[in-house]
């Protein structure tokens, strides 16, 4: 029982240069994150975990595992969205028919 | 009577990793942010208040506790927002009907 | 006399806990501005002077004060920058036909 | 023959509050630039030469400097790049015919 | 064999003044970063290699290398990016007909 595995812990990504916060029990619902998390050489030098994405597409999936939901802007690439997604190995993305008109 | 009850005091909030800064007059209008500031325990380590949530999304939100209006850009998802909302407890947003053309 | 009459001398704005750097001449041409530079109290503790407000929509206000002009990009609320713009006591931005199309 | 004038050095610019770092052989095409450059007086305390405007649109003017092509993203207020390119004396830019649909 | 040739080494990028974090993996398929990254030279004196170009089209760029394919954003400008792939010699982007609708 080591306090690292509180959900709440706060957890820094650097995410192609961009540093994300968000807590452990969010990123647990994704196995790539949680493999991320698994390792303290994942750590960039400041003590964020570091992902080679761009930050933009990574945004409407870190919403969507906070909240639950797909949602993008009307001016985003969906296919971009999508490409990170499957780096991300997040499979239950429902973008079949993004919301985009 | 403790000063840390001026509606003046500047706040900083860790909202998703971005720094915002507004006061607790402009914070307290929300009972989830009230809360939020009622316990130190919610502070990350620079001293900001931490909400796990996208900053874009947030943003209109401040903007309404502010201003007292719901203003969206024209790119903007507004299901988005209306998610960041519900997950803030706030419930008097006009959004009934978004202004988006 | 003093030196921090200097209409070139550079000023710090934290504007919702985004900085923005102008100069004195550009800020002086608005009386809430003129104001708010009349007393160290509004500085933050970096120096720089905090209003709190959305840093999306003071930039066309900023470049209105800076260039004499109001443009708005095609994305942007316009109802949002006359929120802020009734705010900072700013009366004469020409509003009335918005540029957007 | 001083190497403060090696065309490939790395000037920092503080334009309205955001740092841009291009080189001296790009900003030397502005006669505006150019003589920004030619004085120390023009830097800020960390040592970036200071411009009051919005960095915004400033950006498409740099792109300019850099690329010698004119390209507005379809958001973007054209006219607010034409006050820019007005300010810095930047004469020759093909604005008569903005590219944007 | 030097650990420099890990194709994880993280590799922090300045392109324009804002700092962009990928891996040397990455970037070694492009030839002007594998030239750009066999000196030190290039690098700023915060330890990131430098590159005078716009960063918000390097962003469509860096995706392509990092995951194979082009994805723009509906609001850029596709001729911007294709100024800077040319700039980059990167010759294989497939932009004969940009994504855009």
């Amino acid at each position: 029982m080591l306090d690292t595995f509180d959900p709440q812990q706060k957890i820094q990504l650097n995410y192609g240069g961009k540093i994300f916060v968000t807590t452990r029990g969010t990123l647990d619902k994704s196995p790539f994150f949680a493999r991320l998390l698994s390792s303290e050489g994942n750590k960039d030098e400041s003590g964020a975990y570091f992902v080679d994405g761009s930050p933009e597409y990574f945004e409407p999936i870190l919403h969507f595992l906070r909240r639950g939901e797909i949602r993008l802007d009307a001016n985003m690439n969906p296919e971009a969205v999508l490409d990170e997604a499957k780096f991300l190995d997040i499979e239950n993305m429902p973008f079949a028919e993004p919301k985009i008109e």
